[in-house]
């Protein structure tokens, strides 16, 4: 009798759903600005004042009195930003004013100092300017109460000086995921060390770590693991002792060594042990306790392609991300080309333009070793089962891996 | 007589241009594997060895003869990965194999264990196999000599999986540049103080030291200077000791503590001090020594817009990343808008899809004191003076600032 994995095939779409549901949200914390680009809000800020907090000069010039009907003002003083004196502008008078400092009172507008010249301790103004000329008033930028980010916001440049500019030195946010991860396999060498026969060099470990960084993950590494029993339970249970999420790569195809789906059966609840796609079908998923438990397969680009649709959509979603979607694109085949027709297959491509228009070129060879097909690869193309036959210009889904321009 | 800058307006082009030319490449270094992301390589990589650098098995089954009548094999042992043993395969028989195992010697082809069922030391070989069958010959992922990786590319993670795959367990890479910051303004005041009258916080130390970090530098924050010679003078001379680049905000305005200039002018060679755009205009660009050093404007947009323009460039090129210009794309507008008509404007935008076009919507008042104008902003929209009106539809140049998908 034919030898069959006992695990059913399921869909991507079970698969991914499957992961969410069991990937829970992260804790809260707060962090310095200084340490909080990339993270994600969580909770609604709101600003406790409004910016700018008092009417400043947007420009560095003279503040006046703008019906004043003399082209020539006694200056009275001058008002540097962050000094704040008890200069006042009468009739006839005005006050030098610096970008960002208070209006004196009194003055109603602020005329560029272009458009001004100077006599001694007079100046000459030489263009009418209407009554709030160049005057920031009170909550311009930011009105006192506004909520100035949601929670579940990436935090970028522009939202870290935004958080700073409402006088937060801290930011609110989820934890980011400890991701404990080990490559499994008796093959496996260490880099940097020379091969003994019928070894190859683990490289998962290192691609996968790399992966989990850039999805706002804090990658613990535990090494590579034997082909057996004990050494595999006392690597299992390190990586859930430090992990939020544990990690592995190897050991869940068919062979005789392939012992981590048991393993996590004799734990956990393996959810799924197979998916209808290529590369990637043996991504197994399980959860130990709360643990959500990913065990990858062993193949570089089986590895890298499993994490991008299942690993990293759950990093983000326990860290608050509600866009942990990547962007998808319609783009035409610059080549036709033949596809798994029973599984869904992604493919590697470079995206590049003609006339507008986005085309998909795939990176050669798409074995499931070779990561030479993941480099240079703008896109993941999802290539549906049926035909197993694409001809050029057929209109197909790429995930974007980095953002594409055309110009 | 009017007062006018003794700066020249300059092209953004020009600028961009002068900045480059004074943005010296990096020595190298080597840093360990995980370490790398985001790294740029200072060398072609070249494989020392293939990759496999044996005959592997590409699946779960058994070693035999693809020709061999027979369809039940004795089994005379079984070879799992990383262990090389002595086993031999002749006319009815077979070798039980793992994924990654090293072909034994005598076999020609693998069949998968679904194709097989086992009785006792029997196996029987279910489906004809063709020579070759499920082997993965030596160098079909990587050829001994190819060249892995070009000189200038930016290591993510398949790239970093590549290197250790090759046996590399350090990357050589552009060494990242150390950015001393600073801003100037005495009404600045630290997020999480209470703020005197006439004090706004400072956000732009925050802003730009994330915008460093994801421009692949390192920030190193000097603080909040005053506006007096003495301090300016002494947080040059400290950002000269420790930067690579010195970035600062604030003080190049034309007001009478707008000492940057005369102070960059005094130590070196101030390149440009205004450039033809909005916002950003008294953006200025000074060497000190071979030091590049960059005065952004202090209005909070005008600070990361010029950042965005001339400092990213400057460090990725630094790094020796050919890829330093952003992305670029024609879009629609969704909506009409006005813009200045002697300057380029840099609007901010949010990119949406209808109907497989992409739409840009400003992300409403473009004031360049507005922080919030920059949240939710997917690109920036290049407008070139002229008519200083488009009309809804009009297509406009978007810089794009992370990825954007339309499904």
């Amino acid at each position: 009798m034919p030898v069959e994995s006992p695990y059913p095939l399921v869909s991507i779409d079970h698969a991914l759903n499957t992961i969410l549901a069991h990937s829970p949200l992260l804790d809260e914390e707060t962090v310095p600005l200084e340490e909080a680009l990339g993270r994600v809000l969580c909770q609604d800020v709101v600003a406790a004042m409004p910016v700018p907090p008092f009417p400043a000069s947007a420009k560095d010039g003279y503040a006046i009195i703008a019906d004043d009907p003399s082209p020539v003002r006694k200056l009275v003083g001058e008002q540097t930003a962050g000094r704040v004196g008890d200069l006042r502008v009468v009739p006839g008078t005005a006050v030098q004013i610096m970008t960002g400092a208070a209006i004196p009172e009194g003055a109603d507008a602020v005329v560029m100092i272009e458009y001004t010249s100077r006599r001694d301790d007079e100046v000459i103004i030489e263009q009418k300017v209407p009554v709030g000329n160049e005057i920031r008033p009170v909550g311009q930028d930011i009105e006192q109460g506004q909520k100035v980010l949601d929670r579940g916001t990436t935090l970028g440049p522009a939202e870290i000086g935004l958080l700073a500019a409402v006088g937060l030195d801290r930011a609110p946010v989820y934890r980011q995921p400890r991701v404990a991860l080990f490559s499994t396999g008796d093959e496996l060498c260490e880099p940097g060390q020379p091969l003994a026969p019928g070894q190859i060099y683990d490289s998962n470990r290192f691609s996968l770590a790399a992966a989990v960084t850039q999805s706002g993950g804090i990658p613990h590494t535990i090494g590579v693991v034997d082909d057996t029993p004990q050494a595999l339970e006392q690597a299992l249970a390190e990586a859930l002792e430090v992990g939020d999420v544990v990690l592995t790569s190897g050991g869940v195809s068919m062979g005789k060594l392939d012992l981590l789906k048991p393993l996590l059966e004799a734990h956990g609840r393996v959810h799924f042990g197979r998916v209808v796609m290529k590369p990637g079908k043996p991504v197994t998923f399980a959860t130990v306790g709360e643990t959500p438990v990913f065990a990858l397969p062993g193949f570089p680009v089986s590895a890298l392609v499993s994490f991008e649709l299942f690993v990293r959509p759950a990093l983000r979603h326990m860290q608050g991300d509600p866009a942990w979607r990547r962007p998808r694109l319609h783009v035409k085949l610059a080549h036709a080309l033949h596809h798994d027709a029973h599984r869904t297959e992604y493919q590697r491509a470079a995206i590049e333009v003609r006339e507008g228009e986005f085309y998909a070129r795939t990176t050669g060879y798409q074995g499931s070793g070779r990561l030479l097909s993941m480099v240079g690869a703008h896109a993941l193309l999802e290539l549906p089962p049926g035909d197993d036959y694409l001809p050029a210009g057929a209109t197909v889904t790429a995930i974007l891996l980095q953002p594409i321009g055309t110009l």
